[in-house]
């Protein structure tokens, strides 16, 4: 029998019981799924950095804590966190990226918003084909490959930019800084799909928002910490960028004073851009559990060095 | 030498005469290609259904008439032309319909227009996957084809309907008037590709809306005639439909007192789903004269017959 502690928030219990029971038996794990066993005798923690667990020096025996969330820099550097640490990589979350980074991106590129603003005059303006578009997109891990790809297959040509060098089939990849203003000054769309770490904050700011052709779009359904803030309202404010669609923000939900509510060229959307799926979830988890119990490598272990 | 008329809209003529002039050179094809040859001595028609072009009678050794437009509606039952007549199927015209199509698609599925009218509250509602949207496509030919696939590899549930059987990997195909109650009771999304034949007008009359779950959406980037215009309204009006995008109507540009510009669930886009894309469609026509010259089997030739 194998020992589970759900240590997530307590509301989501009720919807995610169900589906982490039935991805249990479909893999043949026996598991004593419980919200409170006592921590020493717990072999795995299913967590998620809205719930109350914060010292994990009572888990002894635990063989490794399963995130069910895809970001884990909230707990990347919590130093009584010694065993393995595994990020969630949901195929439902990843699908629901893709979706949303894929609608906004030809929202953009289509132009719906004036379709949708102006309704009242006949003033046919064709837009040019994706072919035509060039999208960048900055990250390239789990999500950001998978919407750069998508982005290609819809006929964008794609740059995308990480940290270290990466080689996509159909993607112009570029890596470090210099890479990074290779990739930012042809963009006319841009979405960031970076980690949040110490090395990312404010990849966006006033010097690398400049290197981009004026007027270019901006999607960050990554994290808030990306953009700096001020360097992106002057950036609105003087149509060096066209218009941001921002889904993340350094406080949430975003306070109701935030002046990126009431900018013209700001779309907010609460956080919505992809969440965890419990089914889809739930089989990543016990597969985790799997090859934990058969001495396996672990799906999506986290490198504590780098903080995803 | 070729002897070729360019007879579709003057206006167009500057920005095409060079894309032609280019795919004829590139096809090894010597070619005479004017507006005004004497008509009996024209060996292939260059057509738009906004030219002056209406008696054929005189193109006596003709051997084809190469449309620039998709549509030939209003030229498959004129009586004075003999010869056969082509369809343009333009690969960029093809690419613009998609990129269309998916992004109003993915702007309903992903309700991007409450973004961009809510801009005043953090109220997280998380949409659907695509894998739990039915979408139908109404129409199989090239466009309705291209549109379904992408909206498969994006993840959508997509049935298509055509008029005769068809079989497509990853669509569910249903044909006919049976078929077509079945293609609608599930659509959560509706896309009009149909031809406009006697046929296929008022496709969507009171009868068939009514078939559709309550709230469905439709996207019309079709032909105006597809739908019953008072029926669409009515069932507006009723909530039997959600909203509806129309790219197309029964007569363009949309008079300014019609009820569409003002409905609060209709978006009026001005024909700009897809457009014939000079360089493209001219390696069209190109390909077709050199079949023509070398006794092939035409591209896309239209079945006067079926008017498409």
């Amino acid at each position: 029998m194998i020992t589970v502690q759900y240590a997530a928030r307590s509301d989501r219990w009720e919807s995610q019981e169900a589906p982490l029971r039935d991805a249990f038996a479909a893999a043949g794990l026996e598991v004593d799924l419980r919200r409170d066993h006592a921590p020493e005798t717990v072999d795995y923690v299913i967590y998620a950095p809205n719930g109350d667990l914060q010292d994990f020096t009572p888990y002894t025996r635990c063989k490794a804590v399963l995130s069910l969330w895809a970001g884990v820099e909230k707990i990347a550097n919590n130093q009584t966190l010694t065993m393995p640490l595994c990020r969630m990589v949901d195929p439902g979350l990843t699908a629901g990226m893709v979706e949303w980074v894929c609608g906004h991106v030809l929202r953009y590129h289509l132009d719906i918003d004036r379709s949708i603003h102006t309704q009242d005059r006949w003033q046919p303006r064709v837009p040019p084909l994706a072919e035509e578009r060039p999208v960048t997109v900055l990250g390239l891990g789990a999500l950001g490959q998978a919407c750069a790809n998508m982005l290609a297959t819809l006929g964008f040509p794609v740059t995308g930019w990480s940290r270290s060098p990466k080689s996509l089939e159909g993607i112009s990849c570029r890596h470090g800084s210099e890479g990074l203003q290779q990739a930012l000054r042809d963009a006319e769309i841009v979405v960031l799909l970076l980690p949040d770490t110490a090395a990312t904050e404010n990849t966006l700011n006033r010097e690398t928002l400049a290197m981009l052709p004026r007027g270019a779009r901006l999607i960050n359904p990554g994290r808030g910490p990306l953009i700096d803030d001020d360097a992106l309202l002057a950036a609105l404010d003087s149509g060096q960028i066209g218009h941001a669609t921002l889904d993340v923000f350094r406080i949430e939900p975003l306070p109701a004073d935030h002046p990126y509510w009431a900018h013209p060229n700001v779309t907010v959307t609460p956080h919505i851009a992809a969440e965890t799926r419990s089914i889809t979830a739930a089989r990543v988890i016990a597969e985790n559990i799997r090859r934990g119990e058969a001495s396996e490598p672990f799906l999506h272990q986290v490198d504590r060095n780098l903080g995803y």
